[in-house]
């Protein structure tokens, strides 16, 4: 272990995650020994609104996995969930593109309610994360209390990013994507206020193998967010969502190659150089994708390889793990 | 049988409701051999929003009940009902004062989303209905589309109906009733175009035997809804809610005595005559309080009275026939 200044070592560990890996990623660390605060800042890009009520899937996600309440199989959702509301709702002809399971719609409620009595964002977020049982040294916190909404310009048109991923299963081509308000949004206050804290000695921030457009640049591309970052960060590290040519999960593969992107840890790389230059020090890949990382390594890229392949909540917790030590040494 | 225009008998019998007693008499007259057609005129002073839905609940007893998916033992909410987000959500510490079963919540996410979609609440109303199985002559049609919402004033200061009725359980004094918006409401477009097709043969309304200041004033107290039934009724027949000097269920029987009036069908009567001189025409008493009857008798008010008790769907349907026949003759 380096020298790593006492400070440094008990500041919160910064996690960008949107749903996915992200938020298995999140459950990892959170669940590693070390039991470093973690400050999870979740997407809220794919947040909607649905049958009147706010729901913020990306957000929920690591609630749910960061509590140990997230059913494991699917990835999404609460475990030994029931499906009695969503089957009524469908007896009725009401919207069923939109998976609605009893628990979560619990959660949906809560959320709604507390908005409705004027609580904030980040406040409503804690608390729900409270009575679901997120462990007392991790926090969740939504990129920003400002509504962005992603939305997709595809060959079929433009489209809400839930009409895109869930109604139409990510079919379309896609061309472009926009964050709608997010030229008006700012940092998270929470966030802002647990970066300032972390003083001089500084702490790490990880982005975590979420979709790049869909997850982490709704997060990034908010004005002052990455300066935000790369002030309080002694160390940006960047998680390939790339292992082996294509995604674990989602359509991030799809995606880049319909950008014309090569699919790859090594496209992704360039990518995320290209569009946040000077934000990333490390970036960690898949060690299937260990022989392709000779060129860019060459060129002094910080690449760093290791099983980075989630599936099941042992793994997860080994790669936070390594993650942790990552950020504890080499200061 | 009377001399009565066949337009007349074919014309729909308008019901004004609330949720209670008033939902039962719409299933009674819904099932009625006859099957004349129905329009049931339902009070939205309940209506408030919850969680972020839009919950009608005088509205959605009188749908379930004439689509008999209401629970026949509680009353209102829906038939073999499951508490699976209920409970999920007093798990969170969500709020618990409002009883949310998985059935009913389904109605309200599937208004809810229609709402949101922009559709008309008349045209929402209607196709929960068809949804839920109403008959097709029976036509369900909150009293205005305009946001009315009933207030109380009591002894513990002013609040908002359902805070009075559901998380007090009405027990606070109450001093006075407030409509509020109903200044600048208007009846139900639907509404007004029915009884404008009844013609000059006119049609007949029944104020259900609901509570007179909770369910049956903010309907009667829209501006131009007295005029509008009173130019279109041939006969206007109000049901009594008290019965042997008590309301069968619900708060109608507190209030009256809290309002200094006596609590008896007499005391409605006189209430109701003064409140809204040359509204009724034929007064429903249950045959319980057919002696008390005699003075007003004699006054030349028109009292008939049978057993208006509606515990089971066949009592119901017994004096929803007894209802239409009356109806039918002495024209």
């Amino acid at each position: 272990m380096g020298d790593v200044p006492s400070a440094a070592r008990n500041a919160p560990l910064v996690l960008l995650s949107g749903g996915g890996g992200g938020a298995r990623l999140a459950a990892g660390l959170s669940q590693a020994p070390a039991e470093r605060p973690l400050l999870v800042v979740t997407n809220t890009g794919d947040d909607f609104e649905h049958c009147g009520l706010s729901i913020c899937p990306d957000t929920d996600s690591v609630l749910y996995a960061v509590s140990k309440t997230i059913d494991p199989q699917r990835g999404w959702g609460r475990a030994e969930e029931s499906w009695s509301v969503f089957e009524a709702l469908k007896n009725l002809g009401g919207p069923d593109w939109f998976q609605l399971g009893d628990k979560d719609l619990a959660l949906h409620l809560s959320r709604s309610a507390m908005l409705a009595a004027g609580e904030d964002v980040a406040g409503v977020t804690t608390e729900l994360g409270d009575r679901l049982g997120v462990p007392p040294h991790v926090t969740v916190v939504p990129a920003t209390a400002s509504p962005i909404r992603t939305h997709v310009i595809s060959d079929q048109g433009k489209m809400a990013f839930q009409e895109y991923f869930v109604a139409h299963r990510c079919t379309p081509v896609l061309r472009h994507v926009v964050y709608e308000g997010i030229d008006s949004a700012s940092p998270a206050e929470r966030l802002s206020k647990a970066l300032d804290d972390v003083g001089t000695a500084g702490t790490d921030v990880v982005l975590g193998p979420s979709n790049p457009f869909l997850s982490i640049a709704p997060i990034l591309d908010i004005p002052d967010m990455q300066g935000l970052l790369r002030h309080a960060a002694r160390r940006v590290v960047a998680v390939s969502p790339i292992i082996g040519g294509q995604a674990l999960k989602g359509p991030t593969g799809k995606i880049m190659s319909e950008l014309g992107l090569e699919v790859s840890a090594a496209g992704w790389t360039h990518w995320m150089s290209e569009h946040y230059p000077g934000l990333v020090d490390v970036w960690v890949w898949d060690e299937t994708d260990q022989l392709a990382a000779g060129d860019l390594r060459a060129e002094g890229v910080d690449i760093r390889t290791t099983s980075t392949v989630m599936s099941d909540p042992a793994r997860a917790a080994a790669f936070g793990d390594w993650l942790l030590r990552i950020c504890e040494v080499d200061h």
